[in-house]
């Protein structure tokens, strides 16, 4: 499978990426806006993992060129970046390209981070929005921690949640998700069910803030 | 300690009043609206336990009797009873009684239940708006389901998460959470954080609608 990173460069799609490549043998494109940096992360990516002896052809591109041809976009990218992203990428999309979203919005007071839901409902009904009409969008890894992906010495065992509507798409990213060892994959049912699913984040972060032990804390269903 | 559970009748109430009357050695007091429904279930209660070698002396009154002299008010009432039942014993409360709030506000769409969040923020913040000046609240047990609680067949193995702002009662939750075998409690910050808290009850019931094997599914975080 060919797997798009947009936004590939930040922590989350260093995370997956990292497992993915070491974990699968998929392909594996990190874009940017800046196709630059996207070439220095993708070779970063390409060290670490030969240091552990996984040899890789990760490769970097901007974001439009990294999405042409992929099987899988994953838009790794702020909320605040969604919509130009899409647009960006919007001409090499079709209804085989499955749109993946990550992405939470939250926001900050003295009690901790608290879910900050869009006007669209959530973060992934407003990937769905914007995309192009027939392009899949499942919503999913919300809960994972960047930090502990990753770093490619700690072993997962937790869950990540699934919402969308399209089964051919959902059945991929459950394949794509499973791939990663440790990682189970859920379905919380179809796109309106996204905002409990991405209310996880900021609750997971302030568990870790108030827990010892719980750094980069992950979630479990049983 | 002596717990009075308001709307003991219901659901949540039965597992947490069977649970604690099974696992620890707590005076627990059933109340209800309807002092003679209180009785009754009270005493079906106790028949319960006797039946697996447990003597209680669990006792059922109107909600007010229930919770005068109790250390601990849980209010397992639906979140529109809530403001009814904390003026109905508001003065048997005062700032040694811990009012604790597992109640969720929920509605049901096509795609499964949502968290339908009130004005105050959170029920457990509506709670603390409501309750007479002094009194602590504390947000507890929110994800445990009702039925597997009530089935003392099942071992737990799960978490709950608790918010408040008040130490000394947080330290009493904790540890009437912790009696209950099977139940680790975890801290989620201060009352502005019971909105992501209480989203996980809608989750969890998705959560088990959409995959198989997880009836009555629970919370786990490491």
């Amino acid at each position: 499978m060919r797997i798009a990173l947009c936004g590939g460069t930040g922590d989350i799609g260093e995370g997956l990426a990292l497992r993915w490549a070491y974990d699968t043998g998929h392909d594996l494109i990190i874009g940017s806006r800046d196709p630059e940096k996207a070439r220095t992360k993708a070779e970063e990516y390409g060290t670490e993992l030969e240091s552990r002896g996984t040899e890789t052809t990760i490769k970097g591109f901007e974001n439009a060129m990294a999405a042409d041809r992929a099987d899988v976009v994953v838009l790794a990218v702020p909320p605040y970046h969604i919509r130009d992203t899409v647009e960006a990428i919007a001409d090499r999309l079709d209804s085989d390209t499955v749109l993946v979203s990550p992405a939470v919005g939250m926001k900050r007071d003295d009690a901790g981070l608290h879910y900050n839901r869009p006007s669209a409902g959530s973060v992934t009904e407003m990937v769905a929005e914007v995309a192009p009409e027939g392009v899949p969008v499942v919503g999913a890894f919300h809960s994972l921690s960047a930090g502990k992906l990753a770093n490619l010495d700690i072993e997962l065992d937790e869950d990540t949640l699934l919402v969308g509507e399209d089964e051919d798409a959902l059945d991929i990213v459950h394949l794509l998700a499973e791939g990663i060892c440790g990682l189970r994959s859920l379905s919380a049912g179809s796109l309106e069910n996204a905002a409990e699913v991405e209310s996880l984040t900021p609750l997971l972060i302030n568990l870790a803030s108030h827990n010892d032990d719980l750094h980069g804390v992950g979630v479990t269903f049983e």
